[in-house]
C-alpha cells in the first residue's frame, strides 16, 4: 500500500521519485487524496446531520459536498501539512492523523470564499462547471418554483457557503488535536478567516471605486490571496508543531512572498491562459472589473506613455460583462506591447527568489524544504 | 453600584423588584447592559485588528458594530445566561464572566442570520434603520462608484455576515472558558449553527415551492426559531455548568415549545403589530413570500370553507412585493375572519403551558425558575 501511494504520487510531487527521500510514506506522498479522503469522511457524518434536520437539507448539503470533493488543487491544506512536517513533524506521529484532519478543513474555508466570491462577482463558471449560484438558479427554473430563479440561486448560494464556513470550524475543532494544538492552531486560524474577508472586502472596494494603483493591488493580493493560501496555511502547521518564532518568521516572509508571486501567476494565467485548463473563460476578471497588478501596470504604462488609445480601451474594458473575444484578445496584445506582462513576470521571479531565500534561511529538515521548494515552483509557474 | 444596577433592571426582568431574590446580583440584574459591554469591548478589539490591516476596512467593522450594538432583545445570551444559572451557575463564580462573554456571543451568529436574511429577502428596514445591504447601496450611490449599488451593497452584506459568523466564533473561543467548559459548549454550538442554517434554507425553499402546509410551517419556525433563539442557548449554558442529561432535557422541551410560540407571536405582530414598535413595515413578511402558520392556517381554512375569493386575494398577496397597505388591512380581516388568527392565538397558548410544565418538572433553583417562566412571557406576549 504504501509503496503504491509512493509510486503514484511521485510524479506529482517529487520530480525525482521517492528515493530522493530516505523516508516515502503516504501521507507525505499522496496528500492531496489523503485530504479528499477526510473531507469525504467528514461531509458524510455532517449529511447524516443534515438527514435528520429534513431531508430537503440533504439535497443542498450534497451540492457542497460535490463542490468541495468536485476539484481544487488542495494547495492550503499541501501548505500547512508540509509547514507541520519542516517543523518536526513525522507522519510517524500519533497525531499525523489529527494533523491531516486539521489542515483539510482549510478547504472548507476555501469553498466559503469561493461560493461567495462568485456570487459577489455574478461569475457563471468555476472549475469548469456552473457556479453554485448559477446551478440554483437553474434548479429553480427547471422547477418552476416560485419567485425568480436569480434570487432563489443567490440565496442558496450564501447559505451553502455561510454553512462550509461554520463547518470549517466544526471539523478544524473535530480533528482530535491536542489540546494546546489546538489552542495554537485557533489564533492561526482566527487571524487568517478575518485576513481572507477584509481582502474581499477590500477587493470589492477597490473595483467599486475604480482605484487603479499598483499599490492598491498588491495589498488585496496580499490579504486576499497570500495570507490565506500560503502565508497562515504555513504559520497553521507550524502552529500544531509549536515550532519557535524564527521558523514561524521564516514561513511568514516565504509565504507572504510566494503567495503574491501565486496570485500574479493567476491573474496572467486568468488573461493569457486556456479556458479549457484554467475552468475560466479568458479575460473573466477583466470583466469582472479586478484591478489585477497587471491591469494596473499597463493603465500606468499607457498613461505614462501617452498612450491614450489604449489607456481608453483598457478602462472601458474593465467591469464590462459583455466584453468580447476580440477585445479580449486586443487587450493581451497591449499589455504585452505596454511591457505590463514583463514587468509582472520579473515581479514573480523577484518574489519567488526571495521567498526561496528565505526557505533557505530557515534550514528546514529534509524532505519539507524540497517539498515546499518544488510547491514554490508550482504555484508560479507558466502553465497550471 | 450593585444596588443601583439592580433597581435600574428590576423593572425589566424582575416585575415585583430585586427583593424577591435573595441574592441580586447585577449580572443577573443588568444582564442586557452586561452583554452590551462584552460586545463593545470584544468588538473594538476586532476594529484594532482591522486597523492594522487596512483603514478603509474599519469603516465596515464599524457599521457591523453599529449594527451588533445598535439594538436587538439579547433573547439568545439571556436564554444561555439562565440555561446556566439554573443548572447551577453564580454570578458570584470565579467564571461567571468567561460566561457571560461566552453567551454574548450567540449576538454576533444573529447578526450574521439577520444580515444575511435581510440581504436573501430583500428587506430595506431592519430595526427601524436601513438594512446593511441598502445602506452600503446608498453609500456607494452617493460616492457615484463604478458598478451597481445593488451589487456593491449586496457584496457587503455578505461579507459583513461572514465576519460576524466568523467573530461570533472567535469570541465564544477568546471568553476563557476552561477547556471541558468550552468543549462542552462546541457541541452544542456546531449542532446550533447547522440547524440555524438549516432553517434558513427550509425556509427559503417552502417559499419557493409554495409550500403552503401548516406542517411545514411549524417545521421551519422549529429549526429557524425555536432550535436557535431558545433550545440550543438554555442548552449551552446548560452544557457550559455540566448539567444533567435530565435538566438538558427539561430545557430543550421548553425551549423548543417557547421558541415555536415565540415565532408565531412574531408572526402575528408581523401582521397585526404597529411599525414603529416592530420596526418593520406590517405586511413585510407576507411581500417577502413567507408561509407563516398564520397564512397556512389562512389558506387551509379559506380551502375548508370554498372561501375562494379570500384563498385568491391571500394566494396573490404571498411573495408580491406590491402589496399596498390596503390589501393588508384586507388580509388582517380575513385572517380573524377565517380564524387564523383564533388558532394561532390558541397554538401559543398551548405551547406556552407545555413549555411551563417542562420548566415546572425541572425542579430549577430559583431565581431561575422565576426568570426563565418571565422570559417564556415576555417572548410570547401580545406587545413587545
Amino acid at each position: 500500500m504504501a509503496h503504491v501511494n509512493a509510486t503514484r504520487g511521485a510524479g506529482l510531487l517529487s520530480p525525482d521519485g521517492p528515493a530522493n527521500d530516505q523516508q516515502a510514506h503516504p501521507l507525505d506522498e499522496d496528500l492531496g487524496a489523503e485530504v479528499h479522503r477526510e473531507l469525504t469522511a467528514f461531509l458524510k457524518s455532517k449529511r447524516n446531520e443534515a438527514a435528520q434536520i429534513d431531508p430537503q437539507f440533504v439535497a443542498a448539503v450534497d451540492s457542497l459536498s460535490d463542490f468541495v470533493l468536485g476539484g481544487g488543487k488542495r494547495l492550503r491544506p499541501t501548505f500547512a501539512w508540509w509547514g507541520w512536517r519542516g517543523a518536526g513533524g513525522s507522519p510517524t506521529d500519533p497525531e499525523a492523523r489529527a494533523v491531516l484532519r486539521a489542515v483539510s478543513s482549510l478547504e472548507l474555508i476555501q469553498a466559503c470564499a469561493l461560493v461567495h466570491d462568485d456570487l459577489m462577482d455574478d461569475s457563471t463558471t468555476r472549475r469548469g462547471a456552473p457556479t453554485v449560484h448559477v446551478d440554483f438558479s437553474a434548479r429553480h427554473r427547471a422547477a418552476g418554483w416560485l419567485g425568480t430563479p436569480e434570487r432563489f440561486g443567490a440565496a442558496t448560494a450564501i447559505l451553502l457557503g455561510d454553512i462550509a464556513l461554520a463547518w470549517a470550524d466544526d471539523m478544524l475543532r473535530g480533528a482530535e488535536l491536542w489540546p494546546d494544538q489546538l489552542g495554537r492552531a485557533h489564533t492561526v486560524w482566527q487571524a487568517m478567516r478575518t485576513e481572507l474577508l477584509a481582502g474581499q472586502y477590500l477587493d470589492m472596494l477597490t473595483q467599486a471605486r475604480g482605484d487603479e494603483t499598483p499599490e492598491t493591488a498588491l495589498q488585496i493580493d496580499r490579504y486576499k490571496t497570500a495570507a490565506y493560501t500560503v502565508e497562515r496555511p504555513l504559520h497553521l502547521g507550524a502552529a500544531i508543531a509549536g515550532a519557535d518564532p524564527a521558523l514561524v518568521g521564516a514561513y511568514r516572509r516565504f509565504g507572504a512572498d510566494i503567495g503574491v508571486a501565486f496570485q500574479l501567476r493567476d491573474d496572467l494565467l486568468g488573461m493569457f491562459g486556456d479556458p479549457e485548463v484554467t475552468g475560466k473563460p479568458a479575460g473573466d476578471d477583466l470583466r469582472e472589473g479586478k484591478r489585477t497588478l497587471l491591469v494596473a501596470y499597463g493603465l500606468r504604462n499607457a498613461d505614462a506613455l501617452r498612450h491614450t488609445a489604449a489607456a481608453d480601451l483598457l478602462r472601458g474594458a474593465i467591469g464590462d460583462p459583455q466584453v468580447d473575444e476580440d477585445t479580449v484578445t486586443e487587450i493581451r496584445e497591449l499589455l504585452i506591447e505596454l511591457g505590463a506582462v514583463a514587468e509582472v513576470e520579473h515581479r514573480i521571479t523577484e518574489l519567488t527568489n526571495a521567498a526561496l531565500d528565505s526557505l533557505c534561511a530557515a534550514n528546514l529538515a529534509e524532505p519539507a524544504a524540497a517539498r515546499l521548494t518544488k510547491l514554490a515552483a508550482q504555484a508560479t509557474r507558466r502553465t497550471l
